[in-house]
């Protein structure tokens, strides 16, 4: 087995997708253990660390890579599988910030209301019993919640020369902020660029749906990703599959342009998977299809669409890389 | 136990809310046997009935109502109990309908390509296996999904005089179009006018997330729904609660409006439930809530905010409706 | 000349179109003089006059009217000539309102920051010189602006039973907004209920594109009319015409679909006009067309497309009823 | 005076702001004569050249330059003022592009429907008579329009190491698509890299407001522009100065938050120009203000508030630099 470890030092960090040479090169089929700083770049550790204080625009939600998969090409698929995403730290940190999240007035929505106050909530991170603690700043209330680790931001060099900040997702991933994209789960992306420039950043402990106020439970993260290369496999916006659904993404605004664009590509990947008419696969996602919110905070808002494999007679996609990949997990997991 | 039945006759069935006078008047503590006919008016029977050709704009999504809950004032709050709900017939019904959906122009989305086709889908409802079946109309794919009913409209008169039609979600209900309105499910209404004038339709077998198709797997049903009256309890959006989760919904557009609506009624909701400031609110949400969708296809898009009562530390809400209400339900389901 | 004088007793104002019956029949080539009291109801008078202490929701926006034309049925169009527009006082007034405007949160783009403070500003209204003027509240800042006169409401009636807010603007009118409303234009208004049912209000004395505070500077006016009928003409949306320009509106959320709604009926309805094939109209109105801004702050936001006759060759639109109104309208005045 | 003349070379030619390195560098104070190419690259000459067959994606509405200004620092203002803008050629060109436009479905209000037909217009551009000849492709309909030359892109090297499509507008300007930048017009741009790193492209001999169709009149342009720098007056998003008005600009999505972004900088900046309080100056702008429409067909729309100098009193601006670059302009204008 391929494995490759690599833990970035803070100069190493990333803060586009596009526009930065690779930190490393890797073969397909490599195991990658890779260590991901949270969205803060590890710099808000108590109550009194205010972002807008100890952190500088536009070193915000560092990645780790991106990383240049041998042989990838424009016109192939990148599959990252997420064999395991564990918290790095016994706590994590959630903030309020000016200016941003769904419930405030922001840059864009932009009002002549001034801004929430900023806030910083820790939260003890117990892996033992697989759960957080949420502990309110005024009163004494509090309460565990499940442990769910995910990444937020994940995504490739994007096309047309274009360098994003991470911040921003779009057709290329990024920071799409959906607790979907948890430990068993492959990701499929569209290479843009030769060897495709992937990274991953962004870990949560867990996060609501939509990410309100702007931050989930954000932590630092040693997380294993299973990395393929499909050939000649068109991917136009990000999709996922765990072992019983397919997913479509789509990021946009206003909202119903990420529900429109990941439920066009669902319509149209269903057909194509199922053999159907595409009008038949448009009536059969409609009854039979979920629709889990991913952000409603970020520069686009993200949506997914997700339908069971079993109501299109489970089909093999993407050459069956998500079985593969989830094979090699296992032996990953099972050798340690 | 004070058991009412209803069953509409043709001309009996309304097509807005306010601006109709009650079809009868019941009692807070009744349970109310009604038949609601599907948002085709029932004229959809065989895939070569059109809709444009069968049904009469603007005679669609017929509703069963309204109720006149005596005592029932403004500043009050109904609460709607859905004891069950079963389909009517063996059969269900979904369409595409001209420049009516989520991935097509429509009359507001307005745009120069011609509509989709409009094409009908039958639905097998089996009650016993507890499923609907899928038949693509080209091809001969099938396929069993759970049968799960819920009711797509329910609401109340709105305020300030208005009369809306049923197809339009708003803060007095209306056509939410969420799965989440199923059995075992209380719903929350705040009263705008005397009696409150609630009324209930457009059943579903089962429904995708948004609706993406603008129709559901639509059905008559046979629904009993348990009615309470909670006297100066305001509810700015409609509510539902289950036995795990409290619910707040908004409907609006852009989509993201919606979403706005229904998390900032979940957290000043919550804050006052658990005590909590309002900040503190705002966290536990963002990591603890949910985010279903209702609809994105219909006149104001519909989303929900989900919160399992077991992060509020489980507060009884609106003086323990739900709790009596279900017990309510379990003994009229016992009688019978 | 059939001259029609109408001033509403406080308890005639309306506050929906739709809902109430008319307070006058009218026949066609009625000049129709008529008070439209201001969007406050008159109350706002001094500084101190706070709208949220000295309005009650919904009695916000009264308009005049419904009048009934006789031989109206749906199907048929109204043309609504507006003579003249004269402010009633020689003060108008514009304010603040807590949560309402382009710029705070509101209703359904929920905030938790708090409100904006609701402030109120008294204009001088000078009708010798043409111009009100504006003095800040705080500091001796004051400046002249030219005196143009309008009516931010006007509509019908709207069909399928409903009864709506005066505030709403949509398919059958309403709350437009436009400073395009002023005399000299002739209003197109499709009929949906018998009589029409038209109704007049929220008379400005002047207002920037988008309201963007949300009111204009209000006043109540003395308002001339006439009125004629168009049988068997159809009109989806409110159109506007001037001597040099013909208009369609769209009135909807988000604003792209206002833009979407009259831009497409502006090019449908040029197509049909100047024989055009659609795509070639599409194109016309592309390069011609202007897009004039209605409202950005109330339920519905209003776009307007613009279009030079002499694009389209002059053509007559409604059988040649603004150049009848407008003889009728010059006679009018001539005569006094 | 120091006059610079720059014509690409065809692979000279830019599709991104950001992440290129110069092609001149000019000092403050600099006449610079440019040569833009059209936004199809020059290769739709005649109705048979549809753009999705001889253009390739992204290689798209190219810009000239970059150029880098000789001191300037993020932080600083760049003020770009438009001498003259002349048509290069005697025609020009406009089409329909598949899922471009305002009334279709594009890529990210993803649609079933299938895209509309694509066309090009030829236009005889006139500039003896200041015209600009539609010929309608079926029927002989024609019609002469007033030539406008204006450009649809002009901006700067966006911040955060981004690099942005030269389609996309943004806070670094970029693909505006504004009328109101025609010749006589300064606009300001904040600077965000060493040099500013400004480019122009985007000819359109005129253009309807919003440019529904997704394209103008298209053309090659030779355009004089002067340059200046502002040393530490920083500048949120572009504005735009004539001689009778300031503007400022807003580009997102939904077309609401372009609108907010425009209205929120001219209520701040008019506050801090008249020493108005921030409320005092919300209600002159909502009373005084124009919202010229920019584009609702790009990626991200784009709107502009415009304000009337006088009602502010006649402020001088950035340290005066359009009186200053007008006179320039005139001077190298009676020069040649």
């Amino acid at each position: 087995m391929n494995v490759v470890s690599y833990r970035p030092a803070p100069e190493e960090l990333s803060f586009t997708f596009g526009g930065r040479p690779a930190v490393r090169r890797v073969a397909p089929g490599t195991v990658l253990e890779i260590y991901t700083e949270d969205c803060f770049g590890g710099l808000v550790r108590t109550v009194d660390d205010l972002p807008s204080k100890v952190c500088e625009f536009p070193y915000l939600n560092p990645v780790t890579g991106p990383f240049h998969v041998e042989g990838a090409e424009p016109g192939d698929t990148l599959a990252l599988h997420f064999v395991s995403i564990r918290p790095a730290r016994d706590w994590a940190v959630s903030t309020t910030f000016p200016h941003f999240g769904a419930l405030t007035g922001t840059h864009t929505t932009a009002m002549l209301q001034p801004a929430l106050e900023e806030v910083v909530w820790m939260y003890e991170v117990d892996t033992e019993t697989g759960t957080v603690r949420y502990r309110a700043r005024r009163g004494d209330f509090t309460v565990e919640m499940p442990l769910d680790p995910m990444h937020g931001t994940v995504g490739v060099a994007p096309g047309a020369s274009e360098a994003r900040m991470t911040i921003t997702p779009d057709a290329h991933g990024g920071n799409m902020d959906t607790p979907e994209l948890r430990a068993g789960v492959t990701v499929y992306l569209g290479v843009n660029v030769p060897g495709g420039l992937f990274a991953v950043g962004d870990g949560h402990c867990r996060q609501g749906h939509g990410e309100v106020c702007g931050t989930a439970v954000e932590a630092a993260m040693n997380t294993v990703v299973a990395v393929e290369l499909i050939k000649g496999a068109v991917t136009p916006w990000p999709r996922l599959e765990d072992d019983e659904h397919l997913m479509s993404t789509g990021s946009a605004r206003p909202l119903e342009d990420a529900y429109r664009i990941s439920q066009h590509d669902m319509v149209t990947w269903a057909a194509s998977l199922a053999g159907l008419d595409e009008l038949d696969a448009y009536q059969l996602v409609s009854q039979g299809g979920e629709a889990p919110v991913g952000n409603v905070c970020d520069t686009n808002y993200t949506m997914l669409a997700k339908m069971p494999k079993r109501y299109l007679g489970r089909p093999e996609v993407y050459e069956g890389a998500h079985t593969r990949l989830r094979a090699l997990g296992e032996q990953y997991l099972g050798g340690r």
